[in-house]
């Protein structure tokens, strides 16, 4: 009996090319605003939101709707269309907003297709540095087309650790992430999802992270895994749209493993 | 009278344009070591050393004592020579030596010249996004040429604070930048010398830092100042080789001044 994957490879490859195109068409819209004059609201949850969020992300959904108008779209500014749909798009259109207000690079486009709720293709665009990351079920990660891998890092002690802000972790959370950056070989803040891609090169073994949204982590997973990581919730259970936005992503199951033994003792 | 500076206008801008070939010159050798595999030693100050800080100081050393043989040197790696020359110049060969071994695009070259210990010219390269600036006494600070200018930022509350780590930061003085970011609008770590290039092009209004060493900061303050900003001490005093490594800089006299305000209470 052989493996039966949610979508065949030729599929796949399909949208993945898909995923491709809609990368390249956004770039220039968003590469246009960053360091330019540009309002900043602030959306409910107290983070930030400009035009061109709302630029990129109507662009993507007029893409997504125009070429297969029966997918769903679940996106960070305008929400979700077709619901039920068995295929959706999850968007976020500007990964990364208070790097992009401050003239920092280290911004991206994240786009995964979802299959009945399971991420099965990823992407991480970085407009400024020419650099896009993409992860599909069955086939390996690739950083500009070249296959990439995650380090072979087995031990904590000897890990280079990311996170973006130590502002996004609450309460005993940060105390959990405190103790694992004391027990890692360096820990280094500022990425958003870059970070993620670091890992999926091998030059970062571990990002760990909480306070996320769906459409921040569901592109980074078949990234990740695609390259060899592990990526997970702070129990060890995968991620999904129902996810508490905990993430620990590590470049091996041993270095997740002690990354867990860390984090899962201080938030449960 | 006229204003004296320390140099004639056509010695700075000599000085300028050789600072220029240093640059060039060693932006291929650290171009060439960035995410490649790189052995990793530790500092007597627990900082990270590699083949790469060392072989591009060499370079400039080199490149220097053959163009100016009279001239004193204070590099990161391998220290001071001709310590009694009148003018000298401060080598940071790569800043952010922990960026670098982690695969993130933004570490930077640092060289300054200093005329009786004062910096009279300053040149941040950034070799992997291929941004330059560079301030001289009497001149407007530039970024790959086209003149820079510092945000009008003059309130603490709308200020976008920078710093590298929460990890520079020492006993009080962590509480101290904890309160400044409370009272500003938003902060974000990483970036090393690039946070001041952000600053002195206007997309960043505050950085402000601890536990640096000369030759981290004398190259930013021509370009600070040139672009309009004000970089000083914690207690508002000049930087110089004898400083602490306390650094505030600002887009604006009232924003340095509230900054002053905040993180003098706490470490005097």
């Amino acid at each position: 009996m052989q493996t039966s994957l949610p979508l065949s490879a030729t599929q796949l490859a399909a949208y993945s090319s898909f995923a491709h195109t809609l990368a390249d068409r956004v770039r220039p819209l968003s590469r246009k605003w960053f360091r330019h004059p540009l309002a900043v609201d602030t959306k409910a949850d107290d983070s930030p939101v400009t035009q061109a969020d709302r630029e990129v992300e109507a662009a993507l959904r007029e893409a997504i709707a125009r070429d297969y108008p029966d997918h769903g779209i679940f996106g960070e500014e305008f929400g979700v269309s077709h619901a039920e749909a068995e295929l959706m798009w999850s968007l976020d259109p500007i990964d990364g907003t208070r790097a992009f207000i401050s003239g920092n690079p280290l911004w991206g486009t994240l786009l995964a297709l979802l299959h009945k709720g399971k991420p099965v293709l990823g992407l991480i665009d970085i407009p400024m540095l020419d650099e896009r990351w993409v992860g599909a079920a069955g086939v390996p990660a690739s950083l500009n087309g070249e296959a990439c891998r995650v380090s072979g890092c087995s031990e904590l002690r000897q890990a280079i650790l990311y996170a973006t802000s130590p502002d996004i972790f609450a309460g005993a959370e940060l105390a959990a992430f405190d103790a694992l950056a004391q027990a890692a070989r360096m820990r280094r803040f500022g990425g958003d999802c870059y970070s993620y891609g670091l890992l999926a090169s091998g030059h970062v073994d571990l990002v760990v992270e909480a306070g996320l949204q769906p459409y921040d982590y569901l592109a980074l997973m078949p990234v990740i895994e695609g390259a060899g990581g592990v990526i997970t919730d702070w129990s060890g259970q995968p991620l999904g749209l129902e996810s508490q936005g905990r993430v620990v992503a590590a470049a091996t199951p041993q270095l997740h493993r002690q990354a867990m033994r860390v984090l899962g003792a201080a938030v449960t």
